[in-house]
């Protein structure tokens, strides 16, 4: 399996395959993060399409190498066009990213959603500590969920997700992934304390997850693309220390990663699960 | 009351009140705005939630410490949102502001929508000259309203609205405060002229003036708002003068305000209204 | 008619009317582009409105100087807005361009939409070699159209679209724009390979084309616009390498453009049609 040198070349070699193959990644996002998830993924090398209508939702997840779904700010129609795509992933083997945005008791149209779409399963589902604390919560009621649990415990509870899907990114000052094809879980380290104080970045990360399931397998993927994610956040803080400008060398350094600097600074720990 | 010295200790302590505790604030914006806001109110310190369907507009807006509406874009079910979350702010006096985009008569639809808006009483609406004219118009209809207002002029018209809201803003070169809880009209200098040059920055600054409702009173909140932005449209000034690198420093300076800059760039004018 | 010395002098002249009359263009645009496409036009100094609701379309679409219709990620909301403000511009004789993005047989409902907004007789089509040549496929396809076309060889089908329409414009490396008013074709060079890798630059790219039309005849608007972006493009990148940098940069010069970068940068050939 992985230990923590090889699994530094398995990443170079899913970042080399995104740059050869440029997939179509369909994204159904929500309105704050759609322009930036676009940039993200062209930046990195992907091709998106954000086709979020129901009308169009099949006949286009049918030809698209991933399809990364969130619930931001969703419509009734995205709505729609969710189910339609989701299940359209599911049966034609595409990879398809979930990124439940908000799930939690306050927010129960998408909430419900989220649980609907679970159904088609997720090939990755993404999210900040409490959406996934939240979800794996509603799935593992009878033993009760701590909701103030530590982003470091939460990983255990998340566990419970892998009959839904096959790998759970948990998001945060320090990236925690769990997969049914690794005995393993996987920390990343890296990023920048700026990054949740710029919107949708969350959004976008969910989206090059789904890019990179088009090229590799998905735990290989979302190990990926929060390495990317995090040595983009690491480079673009040493050169700006404010939002603004952070933003703009981040996408810069979202574009320019390559094979050396990957190796340069890929912070990547395995972690017995006991 | 207030004086052009104590003033500035108002606006430094309520931008620091935003500071500690980042209050969770509903924007119910327009496409064009909605990353932007978000990222106005992140650099500025609060906690923005784009939150505009009408299914989970209730119960997020009671949780929210304040509510944003703006009308630029709007859709059917943001409609439907939008008089949900005003109706569940006024109930739960959760401050709310209302900026009225476009109101006037060649946009009938979201006029006569803003019109039933102000049942639930805005604490703030904030507008530029044209929109708050419009507004103040038809609520004094029958004094007959001059359409080529100046903007020094329209305060006193504005005057009218403090009827329908604590609290009206007119923004634009100079902006104007007028409060049910002064006695003065507050009036703010400093800013560039590039900021009418990049699109969103007014539905920014609404969004800007209702995360300070949350942390103060809504006139110390608005005038606030208003410094903040005035400040940081400033300093971007002084280091950019074309309007790609301007804003990213406008976001820059959001981001770096501190209690020092307002002391020293702060210029907040109170003048006597007669 | 126009050559390679006198066409600069009408760009030229076109630009400054532009900047002289600042003119109203509605956008009905996608959720990816809505705020890019503003501050292109802003930049370049028109004053955008994205009124995209069909209750106000009309009565706003006859207030415009020009409209931009762009069908990137359309609701059925937008559909029906696009078919009033077509409908509309039509009737009062205002520029419209259409940007039929996503054109083809995988997204029938918009292309079933576009086929109907054809109707209403756009002043330009705008799009990339794959959309042109898909409509104008349709449009010839008793002919035959070969599906890998080289974009150089395209422009002798899209004339068939001259039918439909007063000016086509094929954005790519090169861009060609093809008119009823001139007996040539013309080639813009310029612009940057940075530039695909931005998102909704083509959109953005359409309302200006669209902005211009307001000022003036719509094939040397069409060319205008392409020579702005293709001189943005090409100085952004002398500049800036990397896709953040750059695209700051680009609404710098889309900003800063004026006769002499104009005069000094544009690079159009005038080539017989035959």
């Amino acid at each position: 399996m992985y230990n923590s040198c090889n699994i530094i070349e398995h990443v170079i070699d899913t970042w080399e395959k995104l740059q050869a193959q440029a997939p179509l990644v369909q994204c159904i996002t929500n309105s704050v993060a759609a322009n930036y998830a676009a940039n993200v993924l062209l930046a990195a090398g992907a091709s998106p399409a954000m086709i979020d209508n129901p009308f169009e939702a099949e006949s286009f997840t049918q030809i698209s190498g991933a399809l990364s779904i969130n619930t931001g700010t969703p419509t009734t129609e995205q709505m729609h066009a969710m189910m339609i795509s989701a299940q359209t992933a599911h049966k034609h083997h595409i990879p398809w990213v979930l990124d439940p945005v908000g799930y939690g008791p306050i927010l129960k149209w998408r909430s419900d959603a989220v649980d609907a779409l679970l159904q088609y399963n997720p090939s990755v589902i993404r999210g900040n500590a409490s959406e996934i604390s939240a979800l794996a919560g509603r799935l593992t009621q009878s033993k009760g969920v701590d909701s103030i649990l530590k982003s470091d415990e939460m990983f255990h509870h998340a566990q419970h997700l892998l009959t839904k899907t096959s790998c759970v990114a948990i998001s945060g000052e320090t990236d925690y992934i769990l997969s049914n094809a690794m005995t393993c879980i996987v920390k990343i380290q890296g990023g920048s304390h700026l990054q949740p104080r710029i919107t949708a970045t969350g959004c976008a990360l969910g989206a090059l997850v789904a890019a990179y399931c088009a090229v590799a397998p998905v735990h290989l993927a979302t190990i990926t693309a929060h390495v990317h994610f995090a040595i983009a956040g690491k480079l673009a803080f040493d050169q700006a220390q404010t939002v603004g400008s952070f933003n703009i060398m981040f996408m810069d350094y979202i574009h320019m990663l390559d094979a050396n600097l990957i190796e340069q600074y890929a912070r990547i720990e395995l972690i017995s699960d006991d």
